[in-house]
């Protein structure tokens, strides 16, 4: 059980860098399947997808979306930041069992507004990317600690 | 159980609209912060968030990004879209128990690439902007059905 401390706007500085990582298993593909409602085969059907130009299952594209949201809220700048905007370039699949590593860099600060702007690359464990763009948040003006503990769990329901 | 077709990129023209809708409850943001790895208080824990200047638990903003990129894989262009980039702006709290509708309205088509441009608009139940952007998308050449059925199933587990 550990914890997870933020960086105010002030202790954040142009070129501070972070990463996050999270592989992306068979449950993540059909959780994200569940929320979103995107029930495509090519994500679900093993046998179907084999047939599309992937060749097998891939994850949705928008699972790399919020990954990196994870990485803003629990990395840099962390608990409090406030979600203001995302650019995303989708450049390559990712399969099911990929390792994926979100790469943050502090690009921006704008002082009058506390809004920070920061680089998100995300490379797959052969350091291809998969996907790419910008985020803008409000950056947290107080420190806060968060416990790293309660990630609900869940199971599939036949 | 109802068959989903999708509009291949002949089938669509500039001006056509799409709709897509989806309350967000209790669990969704749950299992969002199982997937993503984002288990901020303020998604999960309600005497935390009363304190926090949205005064009750609100979902991930990413949460709308997947809901809008299920839009665009289940209505317009539909089953076979490949995800190629999307710009957001978050503009209000999406909170718990929120119907949220993703409203899209092709812009733009390339005949050269196959790609698709997409305005994506999403209001809450109040006709209040939550969330908007652009999508870009390379549409299906081939027609396809597939059944709405399958959404995979989760509980909790202790």
């Amino acid at each position: 059980m550990s914890n997870v401390s933020n960086f105010t706007y002030d202790e954040i500085s142009i070129g501070q860098t972070a990463s996050f990582n999270k592989q992306v298993g068979e449950q993540d593909v059909s959780l994200f399947s569940a929320l979103s409602g995107d029930v495509n085969p090519v994500h679900l059907d093993e046998s179907y997808a084999a047939g599309t130009i992937f060749g097998e299952r891939i994850a949705h594209g928008m699972l790399t979306g919020a990954i990196i949201s994870a990485a803003l809220a629990m990395e840099l700048p962390g608990p409090g930041t406030v979600y203001l905007g995302q650019t995303l370039r989708f450049t390559r699949p990712v399969k099911i069992g990929d390792r994926i590593t979100v790469h943050l860099e502090v690009t921006g600060k704008r002082d009058d507004k506390g809004f920070v702007t920061l680089d998100c690359k995300v490379l797959n464990q052969n350091d291809k990317l998969v996907a790419s763009g910008e985020a803008q948040v409000l950056a947290p003006s107080e420190k806060i600690t968060i416990e790293r503990t309660s990630s609900p769990r869940f199971g599939l329901i036949d």
